[in-house]
């Protein structure tokens, strides 16, 4: 019997691998035997880096970069066991979490940083760049990236425009003539799980803007800024960034991301599925088990679970959720694909009790769906 | 396919027909076509009058009664659906409950309630009793009980002692010559799960005094008074009660129950699995789910879940625990016969909200365990 287990993390409690290892433990109890194959899961958010380095046998590397605010800050991406593959969190070099609260002004915070650590990527001599663009401080359009890569982006004058969403509003000119050529030979996936489009009313600016410190005068300015600077890129380059679907994903990264070579914007869990190989893991596998700190109505669109369970489904598999927390619209799921669900608190406590007690939980609920599962072998 | 649905109350939340009916609820959403029996269980304690009214189509008697004070109350027991069993709490006579704090005193509290519904039962010309002994406010060696049922309990000068387990001091005789004949020809079952003596360091006054109001000088002093008890029912009737296990149950009324002709003193449990008929209902059954408000390694000690587990074992019969709560040592229920056991609390909330979302998670959870246990099928 061959057994996989893909589960998600479980937020503030424990990583995917540490999830995968408590459901190995709780199975194995019961099904000594069988065959387990851990594949840590995520879904392009927080967390993904670590999933990935652990699902490929990979590693962290380290290197300094520029935060939102100029000064500089060490980020770690991971490279695949097989030197293949790079991922990157976007959060790591421009995340909201880099900026103290009262700091936060996205007319300053730049995505530079993001753009070194795909240059450092590519001096790993990687085949493959997959980036996260999740949690960011910025509302840039990516230009601070697309800078670090080579991109030139001048004012009046021919001037550097320098950092910030409110400098795009004096852009004059976009070059992309300079950008690292290395960016032609790497297949470039960005996960992103929203379809905003780059300006207007659901565009970056309004509705991102201001839980990253944006006023109601500034999210005005920022939107400004970004029509401008697709009106320009249309000029300079003939790309259309302003309506793609997820070019309004972390402050216009999405759109910014569309100026690279080979970039392409796609569902965060299909990225990752598609680089931990779940496909060749499940295509034999007797049972899949899978889980996510919270599910709910809204574990359907796009997150890990619902991902693994229609890999699985592909060959027919059964799929088995455990969760966290089990909200009571989530029987959506079942028809996505996942077979069963079981949520693994025991007893009533605080959420900080109950969040220590993960991994408990976790390998009592495994066991008890061990045991029931061998009841009907 | 049939089911077999036998748990207990969830304390605080469903009576045991409830349970079984949320569980019904959710299982018949993934098993529409299945056979489903519903045996509302109990384990002698709180509810036991309830859920075998429940399982047995029976209905409740009330009656009026002496209280254990000497005031009136309105206690009701069950007759089952084909008027051949009664089933009687001695707590809605002689309960706790029914002592306001401050004058909770088991030198004086009498179990003479408990007797007069005893002879209520008779009257309805039952063919069989069972008495939970739980949850007493009396320390009287069931002698109240006994004076109730035409038992003679003298002091000097042949005057009858009186109520309360001080009384006993005062017994010159005791006469059991105009009991009510009628129980020569009842069976006579007591739920009693503890196995303490009458007299002694683990007599009823010494473990169970304490809680219903005795001091530590009420204490010895209920104590010698059983044992002088003890001693003029040995010499008066040839009967041992004093070391008899159970017989320091509920005041010593374990022992008091020992004078009637055909009481036997059982586990509460088993009591009601055979009052239930429960292996008639479990034989050919392809599946039985049980459950209890909380499981922990107490509960292979006469608790419902693992009674259930041992009869649906006698026929090889899979089991499935839902409960309201699982502490870290139950696993031991797993000798016991239990096969799988999942709780059924989906997020973190109050105990006062838990305690409200018991249907749903019930069925949220037998739903889940369906769709499992269907998997293997």
């Amino acid at each position: 019997m061959k057994i996989v287990i893909a589960p998600d993390s479980f937020k503030e409690s424990l990583t995917a691998l540490e999830v995968a290892e408590a459901i190995e433990t709780g199975l194995k109890k019961v099904l000594p035997d069988a065959e387990y194959v851990k594949v840590p899961m995520a879904d392009g958010g927080e967390g993904t880096v670590q999933s990935l380095a652990d699902a490929t046998g990979g590693q962290l590397v380290e290197t300094e970069v520029t935060a939102p605010l100029g000064n500089r800050v060490t980020a770690a991406f991971a490279v695949s066991g097989d030197g293949k593959t790079a991922v990157i969190e976007m959060a790591a070099a421009s995340g909201l979490h880099l900026v103290p609260p009262e700091q936060r002004n996205p007319l300053i915070t730049t995505s530079y940083g993001t753009g070194e650590l795909v240059k450092a990527a590519l001096d790993k001599g990687v085949e493959k760049i997959i980036l996260g663009i999740g949690g960011s401080a910025t509302n840039d359009g990516g230009a601070g990236m697309l800078q670090a890569l080579g991109a030139k982006l001048t004012g009046s004058g021919g001037l550097d425009i320098g950092y910030g969403g409110g400098s795009l509003a004096k852009l004059d000119k976009v070059d992309l003539s300079a950008l690292d050529g290395r960016l032609k030979n790497v297949s470039f996936e960005v996960a992103c799980d929203v379809d905003n489009p780059l300006c207007g009313k659901n565009g970056a600016s309004a509705v991102f803007g201001p839980q990253k410190g944006a006023s109601p005068e500034a999210v005005a300015e920022l939107d400004a800024a970004l029509e401008h600077f697709a009106a320009t890129v249309s000029r300079d380059t003939g790309l259309n960034i302003r309506d793609h679907a997820g070019a309004g994903a972390a402050g216009g990264m999405g759109g910014g991301l569309l100026l690279l070579p080979e970039a392409e914007l796609k569902a965060g869990v299909e990225i990752i599925i598609e680089a931990a190989k779940l496909a060749d893991k499940v295509h034999d596998a007797d049972l899949v088990i899978t889980g996510e700190g919270r599910m709910d109505a809204q574990s359907v669109h796009g997150k890990t679970p619902v991902g693994v369970a229609k890999t699985a489904k592909r060959f027919g598999k059964p799929v088995i959720a455990l969760v966290g927390c089990l909200r009571e619209d989530y029987e959506v799921v079942y028809q996505a694909g996942i077979d069963a669900v079981f949520p693994i608190i025991r007893h009533t406590a605080s959420l900080e009790e109950i969040l220590k007690q993960g991994r408990e939980n976790l390998i009592s609920a495994a066991q008890n769906v061990g045991r029931l599962y061998r009841l009907g072998k």
